[in-house]
């Protein structure tokens, strides 16, 4: 199996992404992807050349900033090698005119300190705020997830506060929100805020029983009709909604915030 | 102020994060980044090709992969359109010796179904054995994160669920554990799992602060001496431990995957 290093003087998430996107289009080719993030002194670009220079023909990307390192690699691995940065910064150069200020780090760390801190508040809130437990402070939140239970909620709640900084409640619509067919009370302020989590029935069903093997909760006849109650809800409160059926915890925060929270009828926008 | 676009078909997370990287190099130059993912049908390309074309010299990242949108934008734009996939394919396809077969959204979606469902496995295990809430199953642990309140726990504990597919407890060290010197009873059987988090007394009074207002809580003596204790008590069980003082949670889950669980004496290592 092909080996594939992932260089970086930093946490390297940035040069993991675009290398294993790149990759994804080579669906039929086995690799085995090695991150070595926070490569900041010489000795250990050493060793990790070593470690290149045993493998048989690996595909080293990098993000490295340090022109040594990269000379090095560029002798030993030749077309083999993807510089991310140098790559690209040549042209922002020339488009910019300005220099570039080669700087380790400056993506993912702290540097925008103001935003952090937003992110750390909004993960605090979306904790709290987690399966309807606490439902004081809604008029805080910028986004309130309503589905049935295990529909993707918690995920997609803190995956939105980590990443986006947004406040992000969740809550769950149990029997008794679904026989009413009205929005529950903690709920009914806020329309605005709302967005509605659908699932296939099928599927989540297959959620419940890995979740607990038995009972009325994971029966696939109490699936269905909690599903169809939540989307008929949906429908009548005209509370946007999204299938996660099929994709992930991104794609669902993805659409949330490129789709519904870019409309001009709600409130906030994301934050990054 | 220069606008940005960062194009995608999909959620466009990996090229968001290629042009934040690039144009971090760049401190002084002030930019919008405007993120347009789900690009998926000509009507939406030719809407943001509209955007685009109204804007003064924008810079334009996509990781488009229909050639009918990324000739017409290559057309618009000239070099500043920054085509990572069109860059980087050819070569790939050259060095692996086959066609690439774009796909959309390969990356970010659940394809990879196994590993997805084990990050929301983790998830689900991080948020119940949050903040020392349950003890149990500390087995099934792949790590357990200690230190004093507002060390930086939770974030970084959800951060390795949501992308490590790690299961990772997390355990708040008290004056009652900080005062007996001695590992809290719940801990003591797993110190192969344990990593300690620490951050400067000033710093956790900061952020206490701004938790609390006022109380011993947040009283700089109470911090100075929890830190105080909290390392001694890591450095007499030999458990490894990091400042959380100036990094994100990003930079605190990269440290903790790649240079503590990578060691041998560790158990798991990360699953992506």
């Amino acid at each position: 199996m092909r080996k594939v290093f992932v260089l970086s003087d930093h946490t390297g998430l940035t040069a993991d992404a675009m290398a294993r996107a790149l990759l994804a289009q080579f669906p039929g080719e086995e690799h085995e992807i090695v991150r070595h993030p926070f490569l900041d002194s010489p000795e250990k670009v050493e060793a990790v050349v070593e470690a290149i220079s045993r493998e048989e023909a690996p595909l080293v990307f990098s993000s490295l900033v340090d022109p040594e390192a990269r000379k090095r690699l560029q002798a030993l691995c030749g077309e083999r090698f993807f510089d991310f940065f140098q790559d690209y910064t040549p042209r922002l150069e020339r488009l910019l005119g300005v220099k570039a200020r080669p700087v380790t780090g400056s993506l993912h760390g702290i540097a925008n300190h103001g935003l952090y801190q937003e992110r750390i508040r909004a993960l605090d809130y979306s904790m709290i705020h987690d399966d309807g437990a606490v439902t004081r402070n809604y008029e805080n939140a910028d986004v309130i997830l309503v589905g049935v239970s295990r529909s993707g909620k918690t995920p997609t709640c803190l995956y939105l506060a980590l990443h986006y900084g947004l406040q992000t409640a969740n809550y769950p619509l149990v029997d008794d929100d679904l026989e009413r067919n009205e929005l529950p009370a903690a709920l009914a302020p806020y329309r605005d805020k709302l967005v509605g989590l659908t699932i296939d029935p099928v599927q989540l069903q297959r959620i419940r029983i890995q979740r607990r093997s038995s009972g009325r909760y994971a029966a696939l006849e109490q699936c269905q009709w909690e599903v169809r109650q939540a989307e008929a809800l949906f429908r009548r409160h005209g509370i946007p909604v999204i299938d996660t059926t099929a994709i992930s915890i991104e794609e669902i925060a993805a659409h949330i915030t490129s789709e519904i929270l870019a409309q001009p009828s709600r409130g906030g926008g994301p934050a990054a």
